[in-house]
């Protein structure tokens, strides 16, 4: 929690309640992590808990959301909701249609949370939310075209188009993790074969490890040293920490879903030139053992190379957090653009 | 050339010059196609000629687009000049960074024409130039995430974003084609392996065709009836023709390569969601021998389905006349802003 205010400013905060101060939620496919956020961007305070299961009906990842936002506006004096899911939401941003990695389908969210919070809600995907936040607070400000891809459990998408969100026609836009990049590939949680987060995701990275372990590699002796020989135990982040320790078989993992995200970057750069790649999420706190190798692969197969300027690709500067920063500071924007119409329909009644 | 328009209308046009009369010019990878357009995308005239081999300078392809454009305004009174190019165009609209399918490397194209032809010049991507027509005239008019894809030597591609071609953060957005499609694939003019274009574009159905040939197989019986056994003699033209006529081999090949378009275009709703599919260029006058079968694997492969709207696809209204249609119109466009600006200015002169 490098990011929380000190005290005083908490302080600060709470004694002039008119900044606005907003919660935001990101549900991942692994993780619940929610915080209040002022309009600065600085996180108050955070809470976090794991996502409901697949399995489980949708309500029960709705009754956490619930849960959290009562915990935090126990504590704080909130003006709205942000809500950023892992999922396709359509583009009145009222109902997750689908989601590949929870049990959401076409599930009105907005308005099941509408009957239990009592504060303006605003939905989205997760990953326009974190691009949101790139944009407004991190490694995204002052780039107009900036493309942003979020590794977590799967990848998640988003583009900004002068400096705005690009929903696309239904809202769907930015769902670069099912990209194919491999025929007949292996099979993804949407039901596609060969989508891009199946060789490029914290889910990738923990099944290449497994398979590792599981063939008995002498190459993957620190790596079964660290998991007592059980690879069930294998996580993203133990092996982000064996690799950032130096173990070379960690490395190579890393190495591999680089080259990925470079491959990937490169059709991305092909489609959309972005002036800046933003890379966020669990897998992005490796750093440059993954953006390094992901460099090398977009530099080697950037169509055009040599006749074009390379975007720089970068980390997302506010990690973990920027989910729920974005969602917040969405709900926060929602917040005035619904406040300033209300002013107009009132100025024109008194006219 | 079905749109030209009867010799009453030209007579029309010809005595209301002001109504802006302009020329657009095509430059693919086989062709140069040019013509006279007016502001309602009506075509007066049009000529044509073969594209100078990519062997041959810079300077004989510019030499083409002059003479063209001489002959053209020499029978009309136009206003200015568009050009749209199957290549990788600046920012500044003002260079060709690099074309895969022609000799241009950093080649300042539209001071190269301004040098010789003394009108406004305005220089586009080809596939831009065939959205833009599409978009101001027919498929995609009225549609505000329409997303073009043009099937000729190559694929071309361009995004329309609330109804302006998105040209990303260099100018180079829309190449499509480049995206990789198959890892360690066919190597690709622009330097890459396994490009969409590979698969799917007029290249790869000639390929394929010639293959066909060469296998002696007896499938391929009506197709080396129609070439005397001689593959070199086989073109797009001939294969269309062939499929139309209900050769089953033929019909085969579009199957094909429209499986691949449909493959491709799956990806590219994931990115871009778009709320129409506009298929243009030489390949698409096959009709629905290539859109049933693009379709079927867009239905098959697109993440989220059952979830979300399908986006129609369908083929471009203008055919080959797209691009010129487009590069005349845009030319027009660049002609009314600066007009209006140089307006402006005059006015803050006077005040």
């Amino acid at each position: 929690m490098a990011n929380r205010p000190k005290p005083r400013e908490v302080l600060t905060t709470r004694l002039q309640p008119r900044s606005g101060l907003t919660i935001g939620v990101d549900i991942g496919g692994t993780k619940v992590l929610a915080g209040v956020v002022d309009g600065d961007g600085r996180v108050l305070e955070t809470v976090r808990r794991q996502t409901p299961d697949r399995s489980k009906r949708p309500d029960v990842v709705e009754a956490t959301i619930v849960e959290v936002v009562h915990e935090l506006s126990a504590r704080h004096r909130v003006a709205a909701v942000g809500v950023g899911a892992a999922g396709f939401v359509d583009s009145s941003r009222s109902t997750v249609l689908f989601s590949p990695h929870l049990s959401w389908r076409n599930e009105p969210l907005k308005a099941a949370l509408h009957h239990h919070i009592r504060l303006p809600v605003v939905i989205d995907n997760d990953a326009n939310m974190t691009a949101w936040a790139e944009y407004r607070f991190g490694a995204a400000r002052g780039y107009r075209h900036a493309l942003c891809v979020t590794m977590g459990t799967g990848i998640g998408g988003a583009l900004l188009v002068d400096g705005r969100i690009f929903r696309g026609g239904n809202g769907m836009a930015g769902e670069f993790g099912h990209m194919q990049v491999v025929p007949q590939g292996r099979r993804c949680e949407c039901g596609n074969r060969g989508c891009w987060e199946q060789y490029c995701s914290g889910n990738a990275l923990v099944r290449e490890a497994r398979e590792l372990l599981a063939a008995q590699s002498p190459v993957a002796h620190q790596l079964r040293a660290l998991t007592d020989d059980d690879a069930s135990r294998l996580s993203g982040p133990i092996v982000t920490a064996a690799a950032s320790a130096g173990d070379p078989a960690a490395i190579e993992l890393f190495e591999e879903i680089g080259a990925w995200l470079g491959t990937g970057l490169a059709n991305l750069c092909a489609a959309f030139d972005p002036d800046r790649i933003i890379v966020g999420g669990g897998v992005s706190e490796a750093g440059d053992l993954l953006l390094d190798p992901a460099r090398e692969a977009l530099r080697r197969s950037l169509t055009g190379r040599g006749f074009r300027p390379e975007p720089p690709v970068v980390r997302a500067h506010l990690g973990a957090d920027a989910g729920f920063v974005g969602a917040a500071d969405m709900a926060r924007s929602a917040l005035g653009r619904s406040r300033r119409s209300s002013r107009r329909r009132s100025r024109r009644r008194d006219q």
